[in-house]
């Protein structure tokens, strides 16, 4: 596949990369094949994401070194077979490859291990991210000659960060292209909620809109009425009247970038009047959090802009009692909302994960709380024009939580708990969208999707029933 | 999850493993999630097939050992926190999901490198299988405090490969399950098979099937108009009257199964009378693959006896000369059938492939040929009842191939190279079915799916036009 955008965008991509690292050996690994049951029986092929965004080139077993000094970029690879043109077809050259992304030089990758100890004879630093699959830990060990896998070179890392968490114009208009095909997913999983059918039903029909535009989902996706586990991917149950159906899925853009969205819809086509109190403050708590967002804003903020609003909230309901900046304060709302409101999007649904949580979303000027709840936000520092955020409140009942909490007296002076016995089976509900932050505020991204609770309801009512 | 079988099952096999390796303590080691591009956005999750064989439990990190002297199981793991039971949902404790596998022991997993240096120690052999995930050798490396992976052990992998290479009836019922989806899967790609359309328009159909019933693939499906590519995931093409679609799938049964089936129909619901000759070629030479196969009979023999019939038949059609027995000899039939006519189907869709090829499908008796086309046969060793095979011999037209030969003069006096170029465009033809071994011969698997010529051509052309 050629990469998404022209060669000379990869090349100032990776001058920018060279220029902030200021010196050594920067390497870049692609990565390999992922085996699912036996070592010739893999997933589908999925590229580190870094590679990709300074190379573009989405094929497995590429390395490339790019040097901070001289700015010279070399592809590491193999020239394919006739064994290879046998069994996966006509492929390019690596020089072919290397030229579409910018890049002048090649090697055969059995040349890279020589190339690595030369920097370091030089006593030049060898810049490595970190390893997150195993394969990359085991060759890089190998290459280098270490018993251990590198520790990541920090330096890489933040000048990475620094690079890939602001979009240019045609990163955006990628993710807009994924949001596209969400709305679409989105639109077909209403018109498929209705009772009796299986969660997988309805999720099939969503994914049945991507396969054929030969897309993949960017996560594994989520589409539940037991919307109160977070990270449910189990799709096997039952939709009965009186149940909310949550879909958080998010697909991927011709040049690998992510969409990710949720809504959440009541299988019978009507929220209960319980069911829609509570909804109707998740889209609160999502308004409220999407128009905090702003340059010089840190997110941490966003955060408690949407814990906020969900207490006071709560607060009307007769599930939390006190003062709603208080419970929040002292963490009593994470009861029902046990996790963070949005993350960085890009190449990546939690853009940037796979170079550590930590390293991305916090910095010395935010650090990671410990208490529970607030704990789980992935993103916590200043936004800067460009960036691209999930923004994705939510409320959720989740019983061995409750009853936990319960056990424990857990914020007592907070929490009602008699009343939140009443809730124990109301399952969840989550409100996401993808933002970008402009210069003077944000702009929510992509084409609008049934969002308030009137439109949710007409659009799963005038499904195909 | 809930092991497909019953605990006594499990404990059966793991009482005939033990016996089998003698002495010594067998790890059996589990998966992981598998990273996608990041460390907390796995693939969907797959356990090793030989845990699954041998425990039957489908959920990460999870690892047992068996003590080949005494029997005794031990199944290591960790118990759901408060935070899995929030973000997964409810899960079993690590004695229930031991109790469901038969399994009376259980310990943390951070108890398994102490029980492995007792073992050690007391000079004890330690059993480990090839460690085919990298994340699979950094544990064992970690646990054993080696430098590098463990070497297999020989006599555990003989072991295993002994008990699942033969299918109890239990484990053929569940690929015959598998097949029944299999069959539905190519009515449905039949039926969507039409100009115009994309290849992943039909692949996608198929996949509808599939994915409602809560099923995956068991490999990388094919569906092109390019099957001369043979491993070809490529379903970008669009479907033109005068091309041959190729459908190669498999799917998996509720205990984790596998199918695999081909079929390739005419887009225009016709065959040329080219193709229509090429088509019953294949069709006759998995015909005889299928009757040769029998207990005692070598699979190398049931390969040879598809590559007669290829090579007479490319004879009558004059692009093969001379002897077709010679031309088989010498190899020269691999121009257009340059892979194995089949492997073993079980918990993978290419059986124990995991553990090597050479080590499942050759033996003291049958070394594998390094003749071109020949090593790429799977299976070549003896037959025996309760195996299970994809019988899918193949002819195919590849450009590149062709020229490479034509240019080296290789195999002149069988080739006809005049006559085989009007043949470039060709493209490819595969007919695969999954055969039982039964005491005397075999018995394909699976309801029937159209597979005569007249059979193809009238599903297709009753298909939705």
């Amino acid at each position: 596949m050629t990469p998404p955008f022209p060669p000379a965008t990869y090349a100032r991509r990776r001058e920018a990369l060279a220029r902030d690292v200021g010196t050594g050996l920067i390497v870049l690994t692609g990565h390999g094949e992922s085996p699912m049951d036996g070592p010739h029986n893999p997933f589908p092929f999925r590229q580190d994401p870094t590679f990709l965004y300074a190379l573009g080139l989405d094929a497995p077993d590429l390395v490339a070194t790019v040097d901070a000094d001289d700015g010279r970029t070399v592809l590491y690879g193999r020239e394919p077979s006739l064994d290879d043109v046998v069994w996966t077809g006509p492929q390019p050259s690596l020089a072919e490859r290397a030229a579409s992304a910018g890049v002048a030089h090649t090697a055969p990758l059995a040349d890279l291990p020589d190339a690595l100890a030369a920097a370091r004879r030089g006593g030049r630093p060898v810049h490595t991210l970190p390893a997150y699959r195993a394969e990359t830990g085991r060759d890089l060990r190998q290459w280098l000659g270490l018993s251990t896998a590198p520790a990541p070179s920090e330096a890489l890392v933040q000048a990475v960060v620094a690079l890939r968490e602001v979009k240019a114009p045609e990163e955006v208009a990628e993710i807009e292209d994924a949001l596209d095909l969400s709305a679409e997913m989105h639109r077909a999983a209403f018109r498929a909620t209705r009772p009796g059918r299986l969660e997988r039903d309805v999720l099939s029909e969503a994914e049945a809109v991507m396969r054929v535009r030969g897309r993949r989902f960017s996560f594994p996706p989520i589409c539940t009425v037991h919307g109160e586990t977070l990270h449910n991917h189990d799709a096997s149950g039952r939709l009965r009247n009186g149940d909310l159906l949550l879909h958080d899925s998010g697909t991927t853009s011709p040049g690998h970038y992510a969409s990710d969205v949720t809504r959440t819809a009541p299988v019978s086509g009507r929220f209960s009047e319980r069911q829609r109190a509570l909804y109707d403050l998740v889209l609160a708590a999502q308004t409220d959090a999407l128009d905090a967002l702003a340059p010089g804003t840190r997110f941490l903020d966003v955060h408690r802009t949407a814990c906020r609003t969900l207490a006071a909230g709560l607060r009307d309901l007769g599930l939390l009692r006190g003062d709603p900046e208080e419970a929040v304060a002292a963490g009593a709302h994470a009861l029902f909302f046990p996790c963070g409101t949005g993350h960085f999007v890009g190449l990546e649904a939690h853009d940037m994960e796979a170079l550590g949580e930590d390293r991305v979303g916090y910095d010395a000027s935010v650090r990671r709380s410990d208490q529970f709840g607030l704990r789980s936000l992935r993103l916590g520092r200043g936004l800067r024009p460009g960036h691209v955020v999930a923004v994705e409140p939510g409320l959720y009942f989740i019983p061995a939580l409750i009853d936990r909490w319960r056990a424990e007296r857990r914020h007592e002076a907070f929490v009602d708990y008699d009343a939140v016995g009443a809730y124990r089976d109301a399952a969840g509900i989550r409100i996401e969208d993808v933002a970008l932050v402009t210069d003077d505020g944000h702009r929510v991204r992509g084409p609008p999707i049934p969002k308030t609770a009137a439109d949710v309801e007409r659009a799963v009512a005038e499904a195909d029933r």
